[in-house]
């Protein structure tokens, strides 16, 4: 340890107490990456685990006396690497702050501490028959990193993101002031909001100590459709579709056909389609239903299925309870999948959702152009296209994904719809947004964190 | 006409031509003020009506060219003097700004220029069996305003405020340069979200002149219930029950009995109600459900009136569709008929909806303290009280305001939940919030516009 790792040290045991802080390989390795697929892991200095966010501001005066730059981190899941520190740097992990502070049933409403995860906060809600909405593959993913990254996933087709759930935070500034936005609280204009600057921000503004979080009636019943269509462009022509005819559903993806073959293999799942119909299908609509009342949602599937029917499916299978959990679960580790097959990065790019059929050719053709591999499956209510790639060289597999950004983007489309740019996707971020926008978000930058020291490399330069 | 004005004048007329500038009482009279009860009118020293984002960014250039403070205007219907220029400033008028560019059905989308009315994108909307669904009380608002306030209105317990149906914008910086943030996403994760911070920033950041917002399908069926309570308190306390019970309200708005018989008396409207129940009344619940199926919404609204008579409602009334109209109607013009009553200022306070009742005994007392009277109505759904205050002397009136506001952030809340800081309650908002905060929004602002041209005076001091 050098001298100023030492000193580091004995001041944050200083704010925390020294079983708070950890040091030295190989101890603090796992705490050098995420899950992101092409992010090059990296020591930290150290790692500590405040318990308050008056441990926090401590530690963040101790980190910008000493100009130490500092990652947050929640459970590590992130998938653009936005929680792997500088090395060298200081990590700041909030498992040791996983409180549900409070479950207020008359205004709706949770209040957490950053390490809560969601899987925690769906146990603790259910009870009192109330839902946080937010479904993001990864339920081991904390609702800190929840609003770093603005996680989204399958329900945000009913229920929106992350961003439209989170209605006040408790956040550290950098210099250790304390600010509180929002509150209990469904609207405000009452000066800038706060609370959604920092929801997305990926930890380069401030630390967020406690989220208020809005909660919604937790529906009884829920009905799940699989509909196999010969090509991924009738899918993508029924969304809009689905959407306008009002049956309001909670989950509508799509998959491609090797993705769905990928994982219900992975995970050993027989949903009852014949051989015959899976060597026909291309891809697939996956729609789920929900409503308090079984007769309306049983005359809304029905209705979901004719009109499945008229756009084109070549069947349309309502799926048992079982397997409709099962394959949800599957679709949810398509990460794993994808990983598990090889993949070499996965991005997630979101374009209005009717030019999902435009931005897929345009994702082929860049493949086929760079011999390369682009496969996967997305929330298509939202637009939002995950795409494992297949392409082992660093250099080709860089000159592809610009394409593909800039395809997306070319459509009205952003780089990424839940992921976050992190430090993957970094360099791709700042050549293809515009410079006067670069420019802007950097003075806002400033106005948080004038000294540069949270998540340096992080969506904006070091 | 002064030197510099003319000199301002000239520069104008050479970016929009001189059939868009005006300059000169009493033609710049109108321009002056907004609807907010309790400010100042000022005489701007021109306004100018450009025609596209470029002639926007090129009256802005001239502005910081000559340190002129600049205002920017829609409808003119704020309530918080957020539209009332600097004296000798320059108003930007977007009333010739006001096309609706695009309805993307596929996408449920509408792109329109700042100066769109409401009520003119709910004529265009409806052709296409979509809907807006942010109605706050005046529809000749235009959308520019809206964005610029964050407005809200009674459909917000349902489909939430103007914040929430923004996707993306286009807008000026001081500098000229024009900027793009989000698109036709329902979803993103690209960084900060430039377009939550431009929404309720009041014309101090930047100026919009594209948005991209939410359409939804308009549901066919409308039902209207008016329950009466023999007080307050029952009233609060039923909201979240009716929330919670899972018939998703569109409007859910709680009047009391003075409002209630002013704006019937106003509209000359019978609703039916016989005078003992009148007589008994010490305020109302309004609720308005909506759906597609006919037969859902009669047992919904069933179901409602079950629950209201458990939670205390002394009568049930399901209004026929024609009072109902006139009702909301009358509802939304509660500012007109409080201002024809003598009201001499209008506040929003925002506190958590089960904090209603509280919030309402402590604005009763204080207003009894100060000698002064307090009524109003309010989106009961949100916690959003609307008060008219009757006071007519300013130092009493601001030291009841103060109280009140304070009172309101007490109990988890803020200022205003939808008609903004403006000028009428700057001095209000600095004093009653943490510095840490407004240091923090100081910041933010000199990141967007370090000149300070940008409405002076308006949020934050000049």
């Amino acid at each position: 340890m050098t001298g100023v790792a030492a000193g580091l040290v004995e001041d944050l045991a200083g704010v925390v107490g020294p079983d708070q802080v950890l040091t030295g390989e190989p101890a603090v390795e796992d705490y050098g990456h995420d899950e992101a697929l092409a992010v090059h892991a990296a020591i930290p200095a150290a790692v500590v685990w405040p318990r308050s966010a008056a441990e926090v501001a401590g530690v963040l005066r101790v980190a910008t006396d000493r100009s130490v730059p500092v990652t947050a981190r929640g459970s590590g899941t992130g998938l653009s690497g936005a929680a792997v520190p500088v090395p060298g740097g200081l990590v700041v992990s909030f498992e040791r702050m996983a409180a549900i502070l409070e479950i207020d049933v008359d205004n709706h409403v949770a209040v957490v501490q950053p390490g809560v995860t969601l899987t925690q906060l769906d146990e603790a809600t259910a009870g009192y028959g109330l839902v946080y909405p937010v479904y993001p593959g990864e339920l081991s993913g904390s609702l800190g990193g929840n609003v770093a990254t603005n996680a989204g996933g399958m329900r945000a087709v009913r229920y929106g993101v992350t961003r439209n759930q989170v209605l006040g935070l408790e956040a550290v500034l950098p210099t250790g002031e304390v600010i509180r936005t929002g509150g209990k609280l469904a609207k405000t204009s009452t000066g800038y909001d706060l609370t959604q600057l920092i929801i997305g921000s990926e930890g380069t503004l401030a630390l967020v100590t406690e989220a208020t979080l809005r909660l919604y009636p937790r529906a009884a019943h829920q009905a799940t459709v699989l509909a196999p269509f010969g090509s991924v462009d009738e899918v993508a022509a029924a969304v809009p579709k689905v959407v306008a005819s009002g049956v309001g559903p909670l989950i509508l993806e799509y998959l491609d056909a090797f993705t769905m073959a990928a994982i219900t293999h992975a995970q050993q799942l027989d949903l009852g389609v014949p051989a015959e119909v899976r060597e026909n299908a291309q891809a697939y609509l996956l729609v789920m239903l929900e409503s308090n009342h079984d007769d309306r949602l049983s005359a809304d599937t029905e209705r979901l299925g004719e009109l499945l029917t008229d756009l084109g499916a070549t069947e349309v299978y309502v799926l048992p309870g079982p397997s409709a959990r099962r394959l949800v679960e599957a679709r949810e580790k398509t990460f794993w999948t994808a990983k598990a097959a090889g993949a070499h990065d996965i991005v997630d790019v979101v374009v209005p959702r009717a030019s999902i059929p435009e931005f897929l050719r345009a994702a082929r053709a860049i493949a086929e152009r760079h011999g390369s591999h682009v496969l996967g499956c997305g929330h298509a209510g939202d637009g939002n296209v995950h795409l494992a790639v297949f392409q082992a060289d660093d250099t080709v597999r860089a000159a592809l994904l610009r394409e593909l950004f800039d395809a997306g983007m070319t459509l009205g489309g952003m780089i990424s719809g839940e992921h976050g740019i992190g430090r993957c996707k970094r360099e791709h971020f700042l050549a293809l947004t515009d410079p006067v926008t670069i420019a802007l978000m950097r003075r806002i930058k400033r106005a948080f964190d004038p000294a540069g020291i949270l998540n340096p490399g992080v969506l904006l330069d070091q």
